[in-house]
């Protein structure tokens, strides 16, 4: 199955598509998609909605895995990024394809194995996972590919104990 | 012009359309967009594009007058709020219709012209000014008149000290 991994945000959206065959975890792409600045947040949000949805288009994951948001202490910040949030669950509803939400704390049990784990930590394990030569940067790619990772393993501990 | 007034929400979406021709303000319709709890909140969010996209198709609204949105003591129904907002906004932005954003207080001193105005002055101010029998139900809808009556007395307020 393929995944597509989404770290949401108004200015950054990261995200990784995975494939998953068995026990075995391919990169097929990842990136960024922006939006710029000092534009109104309506047309930015419009933007990353025809971005991930050209993305989807592109890939055709089984599911879009996105991490949750919890409030910070910037309340602007919180209620941009959870606007672009809407758009992003609604390009993979629109799609017809699946959305799994997973908390922060998941992320970090499910890649490292430990939930207070360090952002570096769980980079270090992404790389390692996924045999790449560096740690993909910005920091929104790497928990973009942390998340489609933490979906693949759930899915299949899932499948391991059904059996 | 025509205005599609919105008081965002997941649960429930208010919504006011408008007519305004000089000083004349006509509601052509007013009502509410409801999303079923115990629903995914991805699903909600698409009813919810839907059922705005469907009131935008129905009515050809010129702009969408929509409420920003604050922090409030509840974290959690915040960013389902601003996820909904999300998929509203982005739905004027498919229909190629203008957003404009008003705060509380904006639509306070727009409406009863007097920013700490309470919700009920607010609602006896759209029943007078819009002629109608009763303050509409729920609160949400109520409010997103106030915010096309916002956006109407604005742009109404701009054309005249521009000429």
């Amino acid at each position: 199955m393929i995944i597509l991994g989404i770290d949401p945000g108004l200015a950054i959206v990261g995200f990784g598509v995975l494939e998953v065959l068995g026990d075995n975890r391919r990169v097929i792409e990842y990136g960024e998609i922006n939006s710029p600045a000092h534009t109104p947040t309506p047309k930015r949000i419009k933007m990353i909605y025809d971005d991930v949805s050209y993305v989807i288009n592109k890939y055709k994951p089984d599911c879009m895995a996105i991490e949750e948001l919890f409030f910070n202490n910037n309340a602007k910040t919180a209620i941009d990024v959870a606007m672009a949030r809407g758009a992003l669950v609604l390009a993979a509803e629109n799609a017809g394809i699946d959305v799994a939400e997973y908390t922060p704390l998941q992320v970090k049990q499910a890649v490292v194995g430990y939930g207070r784990a360090d952002k570096n930590q769980v980079q270090q394990m992404v790389k390692l996972m996924l045999k790449l030569h560096e740690v993909p940067k910005p920091d929104d790619v790497a928990d973009a590919l942390a998340i489609a990772l933490t979906h693949a393993n759930t899915i299949r501990f899932e499948l391991k104990i059904s059996n």
